[in-house]
């Protein structure tokens, strides 16, 4: 039996443990070989010092099973108006049985008009800006809405990730993968405590991010800054 | 004041998310500035399809304030035979204020002699291993010993990178850090059931990571597999 492909969207400046997370989880699906497309295969700079290079060019996997695309800063905010990124999303969406994002991944799928009247999420700093994108925007770990699933932000990749191994593989694989990368977290200092979010910290970098990302976009920036 | 540099060091088919989930914390960290280090700055093959490319070479390197490995299967393995990493590592750990690991990166810590009498850990299906290479092997999510910091399997690394954050530069900082990674996790099945651990699985993958990652090296092999 042939396997299905699970495609992961590499873009320039993206937040790499947003791809790197659901990767790991799903790379060891049975049934499912994993890939990594770009525009090219060369290394691509992320918003930190590592590189990422992709395994496969969008022209070799026009028809994944599963698309997915993470999210970042000022970079995917320029993505949502890459023509070449936002078409191979749409066709790669037309017959994907499972189209996702993790973080602000969401702003792009957004972006290509595949998220109209979803319930989805993304980075918790960004929920207003998906409203803007006619999706139903929900503060949640992970949301599905038929076949769109979307995370929150950056290290929810890996719970949707592992959510995603149980709906096309079962719990019982899922819980093998969740012992092979000993997923048992232990933040040190608990959970987030969502009363005390530094929502004045982060107010200018997600202005600085949309003004960035769209100083080329005028009628995007319009619809995002209101 | 000129900042000090985190060093995480790459190796030809690592795990990634073992390298990209505290290389994602650690890379806002205020006063240093992290690099990813390797014998070239090519890509590299890691264990899923991604490949990763360092930002320096381990001679533009030599004195790092903190120098990190990450780990993975028999790769990592083969990793504790390298000398030039293990030359690598041993010079970098001579000056370094924090010498730590990921996963069974802690295996190369203890190949190189870096562990000796210490408390450690590492993913929990290799820590008889870590046994033979005369540290002290610790059960736990991670594990400080002085100046060594160690975290158990893949996604502990991130649990380990904001504990280091709050080590290098306080709670609020590394506070801050945690949302900005969202990191609130809700692993959809709950925490690991530990009673229910997949020893008899993951036995012979454990074998077989030995048995090729040590196939030039008998006097190791004889050590590490009895």
């Amino acid at each position: 039996m042939e396997k299905k492909t699970i495609a992961f969207v590499l873009y320039p400046g993206l937040t790499p443990l947003d791809l790197v997370g659901p990767l790991q989880v799903l790379s060891v699906l049975p049934g499912y070989e994993v890939v990594v497309v770009g525009q090219t295969r060369e290394p691509v700079a992320t918003d930190t010092p590592v590189r990422l290079a992709a395994s496969h060019t969008f022209a070799e996997v026009p028809d994944p099973a599963v698309v997915l695309v993470p999210g970042g800063m000022a970079p995917t905010i320029k993505a949502m108006t890459d023509e070449t990124l936002l078409s191979y999303l749409r066709r790669a969406a037309a017959n994907a049985d499972v189209v996702g994002s993790v973080c602000t991944g969401s702003l792009i799928l957004g972006a290509a008009g595949l998220l109209e009247g979803r319930q989805a999420t993304t980075h918790w700093a960004f929920l207003e800006q998906l409203a803007a994108l006619d999706a139903k925007p929900v503060r949640r770990r992970w949301v599905q809405d038929g076949r769109v699933f979307t995370a929150a932000g950056v290290s929810a990749g890996i719970d949707l990730a592992l959510h995603l191994v149980r709906t096309l593989a079962g719990e019982d694989v899922a819980r093998q993968v969740q012992f092979g990368i000993e997923y048992d977290p232990e933040p040190p200092f608990g959970p987030l405590d969502w009363a005390a979010a530094p929502h004045e910290f982060w107010a200018p970098l997600r202005r600085t991010a949309l003004d960035e990302g769209l100083a080329g976009s005028p009628e995007l920036s319009a619809r995002l800054l209101g």
